[in-house]
C-alpha cells in the first residue's frame, strides 16, 4: 500500500543560515470511486480508509443509500511506468440501485473541470441539503469540550501539519472517530463512511471539522443526519443559507476562547449568565 | 452583480458570556465556465473577478492556448424562485479551437463527483505538468520579500479572514497582482487570466500562494509558465514530484522566520555564510 505521509529532504533557510534536513508531507494520490465498473469521480485524496472513503462519497452523493446497496468493496493500486498512478475504489452495487445509477448518469451532460466542486450544472452545485432530524442539544460547554478533544487525535497532522481532519464527538463517549486527509471533503466522506459502516447514529453528536464550511460540507453532513456541525475555521454565506434551510446547528470560528453560532442556535444551551448577557445587548 | 463578501448576524459564545452582533463572511457562488455554449465545469468560487477567471481556468485547463483564441466573454447572473443561483462564464472561441475542444471532450466519458479535483481517470489526474523555462534567480532576502509583501494586500482576507489569495510577485516592481476566493484553485486561475490579459511575462518573478501545495497547484504555475512558486502551508509529495519534473523551484513553509526550498533550489541564491552552514551540515 501507498504510505499517507512521505519523508522527503529539502533546504531550510532562516535569517542564521540554510541547512539540509528531512520533512514528513502527506502523500496525494489519485482515487477513482468506480460503480458497477464505471467511473463515477476521481478525487486527489491521501491513501488511507478508502474503504470508508468509498461507502461514504457514495452515500454522500446520494448514489447508495444505505450499507444495503453495497455488495462487495475493492480497491486496487495501479502503476505506470513512473511508479504509482493512483488507486481504484470499487464498489458493486445491487441491480435494482445500479439501475437507477446509470439513468441518473445519463440526465448529467459532459465533462468537467477542476475545483471546490466538480458537479455538472448550477442547479446541481447549489440543490438543498436534506433536512436533518431534530437531534440533541449540548452546552456551551460540552461544545467547548468536543473542539479540544480534536487537536490530540490528528495523528497524520501531527507529523505533517498539513492535514484536515473531521470527526465525530458525542457527550458520553467524547471522540467516537476521526478520518484525516489532505481535502477536507475527502476526510469528511471518509468519517461518514466509518460511521454507517459501524452503524453509529449521528443525532446524539456533533461533526467537527478543522477546515472552512462551505456549501458542500453543509450538504455531506445533512446525508449523515448530523444536527450540529462544529468548524475551526469561518462558514461562507452559502454554506450559511444551506445549513439554515437543513435544519442544521452551524457553529464556526470554534477556538480555545469560544464559538460563534449561525444557524438554529436552540440546540446550543446556555445558562442563566449567558443568557442575561444577551438580553444586555439586545 | 453579487457581492463576494455578506455581513451575517451570530451569537458569539465565550467563557465570560454570549454576544449577537456581525461578522464579514464570505459569499460563495456556483460558477459555470461556458465554452461555445457548453459547460465545461461549475466551480464554487468568490464573485469576483469572473473573466479573470474565465481566462485563466480556460487556459490552465488547456483548453486556450492564447487570449486570441477567445473571440468573446460575457459573464451572465442566473436567479432561481430563492435568490441568486449561479453566474455563467461564457467564453465564445473560435471555430478552429472549439472543434479540437468538442474533439477533446468527446474522450472523456462519464460524469463526476465533487472533490479537490473533479477529473474523469486517474491518467488525466495525474497528468505530467508542463516542463518551465529556466527563468529568473531570487535570493534569499528576495523570497522572504515576496513573503512579506502579500498580507497586507488581501483585501477581502483582511475583511472575513477566509479566503485564500495567489499572487505575482518581481523584485523590481514587487507586487503585480493579488486574486482572492474562497477556493485556491480559483484564485490561482483567476491570477494567471490577469497576467495572460495584461500581457505580463511569468519567467522574471514569483508565484506567491497563501494555501498548501496540491498537484493542480504545480499543474496551473506550469500552465503560466512561472519558474518559481512560494507558498505559506506545506506540499503534497505528489506536488513535489510534479515540481520536481517540471523544473519547478517549490519553496513552501513560508514564514516570516525563513522558508523551505523542496525542488530545484539552484534559483534560490545563497550568500557565502548559507551556503558554509550547508557544507557544515553536508
Amino acid at each position: 500500500m501507498i504510505a499517507p505521509v512521505a519523508r522527503v529532504s529539502r533546504l531550510a533557510v532562516t535569517p542564521s543560515g540554510a541547512t539540509v534536513g528531512e520533512r514528513a508531507i502527506p502523500e496525494e494520490t489519485a482515487v477513482a470511486i468506480v460503480h458497477n465498473g464505471s467511473t463515477y469521480a476521481v478525487m486527489m485524496a491521501t491513501p488511507a480508509d478508502l474503504d470508508d472513503f468509498g461507502y461514504g462519497f457514495s452515500l454522500t452523493e446520494g448514489v447508495i443509500d444505505s450499507l444495503a446497496d453495497v455488495l462487495s468493496i475493492e480497491t486496487l493500486e495501479f502503476e505506470d511506468e513512473a511508479g504509482v498512478l493512483g488507486v481504484e475504489v470499487r464498489l458493486w452495487l445491487d441491480e435494482a440501485r445500479a439501475g437507477q445509477m446509470v439513468a441518473r448518469r445519463r440526465q448529467i451532460a459532459g465533462p468537467t473541470g477542476c475545483g471546490l466542486c466538480g458537479v455538472e450544472s448550477l442547479e446541481l452545485a447549489v440543490k438543498p441539503a436534506r433536512t436533518v432530524p431534530d437531534g440533541a442539544r449540548f452546552s456551551a460547554a460540552e461544545i467547548s469540550r468536543a473542539v479540544a478533544s480534536l487537536p490530540p487525535a490528528q495523528l497524520l497532522n501531527h507529523q505533517t501539519r498539513a492535514v484536515h481532519a473531521a470527526a465525530f464527538w458525542e457527550p458520553e463517549a467524547g471522540l467516537v472517530a476521526v478520518r484525516e486527509d489532505v481535502g477536507r471533503h475527502n476526510a469528511l466522506d471518509k468519517l461518514v463512511g466509518h460511521l454507517v459502516r459501524d452503524g453509529h447514529a449521528a443525532g446524539g453528536g456533533v461533526v467537527l471539522l478543522t477546515s472552512r464550511v462551505s456549501i458542500e460540507m453543509v450538504q455531506k453532513t445533512a446525508m449523515l443526519g448530523a444536527s450540529v456541525l462544529v468548524a475551526v475555521s469561518a462558514p461562507t454565506a452559502l454554506a450559511l443559507r444551506t445549513a439554515e434551510k437543513a435544519g442544521i446547528t452551524l457553529v464556526a470560528i470554534a477556538r480555545d476562547d469560544g464559538f460563534e453560532v449561525f444557524t438554529h442556535p436552540h440546540r446550543i444551551v446556555l445558562d442563566g449568565a449567558e443568557k442575561e448577557r444577551i438580553a444586555h445587548v439586545g
